[in-house]
């Protein structure tokens, strides 16, 4: 370890050395180079604090040695000693951690006074009072950061010394008065710890360093880090600086400016100044801080100088800058810059000007734009000022904002809709019964079921709004609990599907649109993307919808969705009922016309696109009431002597017991259903068909691509491919010619992947379904998952991710990429895709780009999301080549 | 095609030709190869048999020149010649599979007659009775098996003409009434088929060849193939050779026997013969024919000759032969030998005779023993002589016979046991509360639930008889129903848990033991195998079962099963219950010193050989009542307003509820409840140290090797291992180092065998849990699988075994192989095992031998065939080399 460099110089950095120096650090060496006026200091490296906890909370052996050799250059810049009895320089100790952690570990100012150099600094600035703050805020800082004594204690002492002084102001307290604090602060100290606040000036920078260091893992870092997922193994760097000061009187001041407006995009400096203050004073709100403009008027010359600073940054840096300067007798100092963090409508406006204004490139705009900002461009959002009454949180499980009025049956969901009123539907769980009140409801609110119940698999295929599994919630009569509030049929209340947020009230909704910027960066991302980007849709409005948001096919529409309909669930449950193959074909035959207009409708929709349709997927029982509320119903009925109601729900009851599974998840469902049952699957492919051949002959062009679920033996797909092309043969006699459908996949069994040679020998695609698969992989059953053991799993950091939001490419994506090149090996006209829900997430769509699919299918609400990504990973693999 | 040999001459086949001329061809060829008195005649390859099917059903066009050339060849030989009006060669036309299909296909004898050539018979055999005897039993099989007529049509002109003729016994029937009989016959064939018996002899013999190809496919063949795992499209071959009679006179004679008694495997001629007779009369039981020691005198010379030969044979073959005669007019004629089947017990006497006569080696003795005879070595089974009342079939959940009287609750078990009367336990399903009957019982039946069901998993552990998922058994107050039948309280049924069926009334049982000379080949077994054999068991009487079957120590014991006793599941029950942490430990110290006990025994029943505990694997609901049941007592208590019931109930109800899961396959279990809820699995592993530390102290030697169940993430192992690791420091402190435990995995989840690398690492060994593996590679429960579209995949043939019984090699193997490879990698002592339900599977024991893996732990009564199927397979793989 003896031969390591802990310690670099602002002169030896750059930006490219982030990863050592951390942000700040390597910013300021950035800016130093460049020739900014930065105040003289250097940086402790992230490889010393990594050092530090290897070695049990110890310094480095020779780290305190390169830090006097680096002060020694920073005295000599500055021209003051570091303990200078007359001249002494002062230093601020501040963590700087690779990635960007605001506010969450600590800081230390003012470092290198004590009772002698005070008085020196006193002299030498002319200003006892200065001086004197100056020290004791050190101590302050110094007892907090270092001795751990809290800072109510010092803030009780700073009120009773200005009470003594008869000041209210701490503008009013005189030196004097700053003198007793200090003394007051070295008892308080020598109370707390047993010893004394440390006159060695070498002493209190060491004891400062060790300080920041160890406050990379106070809890609200590691909380910060969690919720930003930052690994935690890289600790932070930490920078030593001399101090600049803003505080010396009304020639001084500290602000902070945007290049530009954050909120908006606009073109302009924005931001905000303190006369006479430190930076720690704009931060701590104690003094209301005034807008930048102003300081135009106050030091014309000074905001000139900024004006030019800051455009010669952004231009430096290609992107809007979020600098901290301070003015010490009319020179004015850059203490920090970093790209400014902006509102996703910001983001975009700044991409595009940026690029008109030839900063950055097309290129460089589109991989600017960060995940948080993919996620939140189109959804509808609360109004971000609006105060908000949090009376619950359960899983965000279908983003956007809703508000309407609390509904608790889908049949008042449909009247009040009707009448004209908004209306939130709020359900213990919802059931494929309630679907006419999702489809009413502006949003849906469920106090059980996970991220793939019932409510939220529906709501999010919709695009609506919902929050499930609520459990704070209780659902009672016309009414619910949550907590001490009680919340009756028709109140208002909303939810944040993005945040799981239940809010009493009325909240105002923005609408989710593209805007121009929005349209340009996509057209742009379409100009460099190679993966094909797809949506699922299930009807009509979702394909047009998908369209318009630049969808090039359907690449999943979920067939079982259309059994849901009203008009449909009566038939089909008769259908499942049946007790024969006659007496179930009866009830196919009048589900064929309804599902041969589904088709026709996404054909028209479509205009020759491809739409991939998926032949029915979920097990049997789903369609059938819960067995629970029949037996309810069957006590009751019991209850009653209701002799009729008995024996027909006896029979539900039997039938419904008998399709119960153990694990339906792993059940009779997708292509067993189809074979088991063939009828079903012949009847939803001569719908197809038919379909097809109605818009051919009113001259739209279709191009059907049939899916087979579930998949796991080469059989399975070959018998259903041939079951296709019979029905094909059967039904479009000699138009079979003419419409060109292909026969296709899902890959969701980890056995489809590990036999995919031969499952691609009879098929025209594969698409992966990651959900399942990714399920059945790790054996993890997302519903009984997900608010369990999984958050278990992720808190105690077992798991990197949720898997079912961020591919687990070390197992799931092993098998994908195991199932590709074995599929193209065997098919080498295989087309790839995935249609999991991790097609709308970036860094997923980052790993089904790299490992070569043709195309992905997501929500239409995703697609923008995703072209954008899409063009993100091949400007990525450019780079990389 | 031109150039196909389709027909080969028994001089040039071989014994070796198998899968070209079939099984009886090639014995035949072989046979005449070495010298024995076989009538002449030739082959037609399952080459051509393809061919035809491939060609639409017709013969492949060059076929009958070349059986044209090989007639004259045999005309030769015989002296005879086919449709000559004097001395004209008859020939019989049979199939001949390469898997033996005894009598499902079909066979025609006497080719060659016709109303000219039959007195050319009568006249050079000087019996114009035989000559028209043998014309009309051609034209009956001709035109049944040929031209389809069903036989009873013959059987009623027959037994009309005998009427007629005042015959009661065939052998009075004289050549007139043949000869009416013939006419009859051929006014028959006229009737229905619009055409006549083919006089020309060539036609005849195209047409029974096509005949025989075809009955390649009728429907008892088929299930018959199927029943023995027989390929579909390996077809048959057919075997054309000139008729010899036994039925000539009372100087003839036909017969079978068997070279050593099947059933015992004694050492002697073992048959029957008739005297004037045919093959097919011996067959038929038309007359009883005579025990084979009864030629001895009425045909002394022939009887030597047949001893010789007999003799021969074996020592040729070198296996006990069932062999087909006949004698001709004092010429002994050898027309069939093949291996003859056995009793499992005859199979191990007669393999350790053969090594003891010089006959066979070791290994041969140990490559002969079947699938079939290693599965029904060791439990009970019902005297084969006895007439079983089959009154239902269920799933054949544990093997094994069990007899005694019905009861239908566990208490009413356990105390009939006590009075000393053996009982059989019926329940709708069992649950852990059942688990005192299931002990008492000497078997269960239950007309609901799987292979995986509770009563199933419990009964086989136990190696007890187990008949589950019955459902043609309704169960009512105190007896059940099957069918027509009522069966009562304290009646007696008879179950068979290897076959599933259910029999009224008490049925002899025969007890499982290892004969000697199954000990002597169980012995030769170990010298041969490498892969070491463990067994499954949870408690000490197990254990000392599994020793005294020669495993090698334990491999996998599930430690739920111990959570299931008596006096364990209330504190079971009451520690899931518990609100707090603090009051779950409480529980966790009541069964600590329980749990402490059960690894003491164990570790004191197997002295020093490694115990594999796997601690706790299935989810907490499984030791819960089951909800529907508490809500029918709700609804009781509600009716009788019992209020303190309804409380606890609604209580209970609550919790249960939390607990449910929608597919707890894939839910909180395993490690992920050991992570979740760390102080059960630290109760655990503190109770096998101390069983470790008390043995040791007793001077017992311990290994104790901790399995971590349902690992997918390298995180989860690293995690456990910490966590044993810090109980065995806690535990043991100083005698840490005198146990050497060792902490491993199983591998039973998708993801764990894709980075088994990463899993490696933190792991001493994998044990892959194929049954899991199995499930969620392929994505099937079994549970909701097996009885229900599995079987429809099987029947159907999309997959060609249940993956539940043979390990898929294809999906699941792969898996395997891919994790041995990468984990021997990462950890190169790594030991590698297996423990699901294959480990007893011999074609399953081949692939994990052959993947390289170091042990298999199977139930203990698997454990002998486990031992041999080890020792074959290594076998196998030295003949391969």
């Amino acid at each position: 370890m003896n031969n390591n460099k802990w310690v670099y110089r602002f002169q030896e950095g750059s930006k490219t050395m982030k990863e050592l120096l951390g942000g700040k650090g390597a910013n300021l060496a950035e800016m130093t180079g460049i020739g900014l006026p930065v105040p003289p200091g250097f940086t402790i490296t992230t490889e010393a604090c990594r050092a530090f906890y290897l070695g049990g909370c110890a310094l480095p052996a020779d780290l305190m040695e390169q830090v006097v050799s680096a002060l020694q250059a920073v005295e000599t810049e500055t021209g003051q000693r570091f303990g200078d009895l007359e001249n002494p320089l002062l230093v601020s100790v501040r963590s700087g951690s690779v990635d960007s952690m605001p506010g969450m570990m600590d800081t230390i100012l003012n470092l290198g006074l004590n009772d002698d150099t005070v008085r020196g600094l006193a002299e030498s600035t002319g200003d006892e009072r200065f001086a004197y703050d100056c020290y004791r805020r050190l101590i302050q800082m110094y007892g907090n950061v270092v001795l751990g004594i809290p800072l109510v204690h010092f803030e009780e002492r700073l009120d009773f010394m200005k009470r003594e002084m008869g000041c209210t102001e701490e503008g009013e307290v005189t030196a004097e008065g700053w003198r007793r604090l200090i003394e007051n602060y070295k008892t308080l100290i020598q109370q707390e710890t047993s010893g004394a606040f440390p006159q060695n000036v070498m002493e209190q920078l060491e004891k400062a360093i060790e300080a920041v260091f160890r406050s990379w893992n106070n809890s609200r870092a590691i909380i910060y880090r969690k919720a930003h997922r930052i690994p935690d193994e890289v600790g932070t760097a930490v920078n030593i600086q001399s101090m600049v000061f803003g505080n010396k009187g009304d020639d001084c001041g500290t602000g902070v400016v945007f290049t530009r407006n954050p909120a908006t995009g606009d073109k302009m400096l924005f931001g905000e100044y303190l006369t006479n203050a430190q930076g720690e004073d704009v931060v701590a709100g104690i003094r209301t801080p005034l807008p930048i403009r102003r300081m135009e008027q106050q030091m014309p010359d000074l905001y000139r100088q900024l004006t030019e600073l800051a455009d010669k940054l952004e231009r430096h840096y290609k992107d809007m800058q979020d600098i901290e300067f301070t003015v010490d007798k009319q020179r004015l100092y850059i203490l920090q810059t970093r790209g400014g963090k902006r509102t996703p409508q910001a983001a975009m406006r700044i991409a595009v000007q940026m690029v008109e204004e030839k900063i950055i490139t097309k290129e460089e705009a589109l991989l600017r734009i960060d995940e948080t900002h993919l996620n939140q461009l189109l959804h509808r959002s609360f109004d971000s000022s609006a105060e908000l009454d949090v009376i619950a949180t359960g899983l965000p499980a279908s983003p956007g904002a809703a508000c309407g009025q609390v509904v608790f049956d889908p049949d008042t969901a449909e009247q009040w809709k009707k009448e004209g009123k908004p209306v939130i539907l709020v359900r213990t769980e919802t059931t494929p019964e309630d679907i006419h009140g999702v489809i009413a409801a502006e949003g849906v609110l469920t106090s059980r079921g996970g991220m793939t119940s019932h409510a939220a698999v529906v709501a999010r295929g919709m695009g609506k709004p919902c929050v499930c599994g609520c459990e704070e919630l209780s659902v009672e009569d016309r009414a619910f609990r949550a907590g001490q509030r009680l919340i009756l049929e028709g109140d208002w209340i909303s939810i944040d599907g993005a945040t799981g947020q239940v809010i009493a009230g009325a909240i105002q909704v923005k609408e989710a649109k593209l805007s121009s910027e929005l349209e340009q960066i996509l057209h742009w991302a379409d100009e460099v993307r190679k993966l094909r980007i797809m949506a699922n849709a299930d009807n009509p409005d979702d394909a047009r919808k998908a369209g318009m948001f630049g969808a090039e096919g359907i690449g999943l529409c979920r067939t079982e969705h259309m059994f849901f309909g009203a008009d449909r669930l009566p038939v089909v449950r008769s259908m499942i009922l049946a007790e024969s193959r006659e007496e179930r074909m009866k009830w196919l035959a009048q589900l064929l016309p309804m599902q041969e207009e589904d088709f026709a409708g996404l054909f028209r929709a479509m205009g020759g696109k491809p739409v991939t349709i998926r032949l029915l997927d979920p097990p049997m029982h789903e369609f059938l009431p819960n067995l629970e509320e029949l037996q309810q119903q069957y006590y009751r009925a019991l209850e009653h002597a209701d002799q009729a109601n008995l024996v027909e729900l006896e029979q539900l009851i039997r039938k419904v017991r008998s399709l119960h599974e153990t694990n339906p998840m792993l059940g009779q469902r997708g292509c067993r259903l189809g074979i088991v049952f063939p009828e079903i699957y012949e009847m939803q492919v001569e719908a197809i068909f038919r379909a097809s051949a109605a818009c051919l002959s009113e001259g739209i062009k279709v191009a059907p691509e049939i899916m087979i679920p579930l998949v796991g033996h080469p059989q399975e797909i070959r018998h259903m491919r041939q079951v296709v092309d019979l029905v094909a043969e059967r039904v479009l006699g000699r138009e079979q010619n003419a419409i060109h459908y292909k026969v296709g996949t899902m890959i969701e069994v980890p056995r489809a992947a590990l036999t995919a040679d031969q499952i691609a020998e009879h098929a025209d695609f594969f698409s992966f379904g990651t959900n399942d698969l990714t399920q059945m992989t790790f054996g993890y059953s997302r519903d009984d998952a997900e608010g369990k053991f999984l958050n278990h799993y992720l808190e105690q950091k077992l798991l990197p991710h949720n898997p079912f939001q961020v591919l687990d490419r070390e197992g799931v994506g092993q098998l994908i990429e195991w199932a590709l090149a074995k599929g193209k090996t065997a098919n080498p006209l295989l087309r790839t895709g995935a249609c999991g829900e991790h097609a709308g997430d970036r860094s997923s769509i980052m790993f089904f780009h790299a490992a070569g699919l043709d195309y992905i299918s997501c929500s239409p609400y995703r697609v923008p999301l995703a072209r954008i990504a899409a063009a993100q990973a091949q400007l990525l693999i450019e780079n990389v080549r």
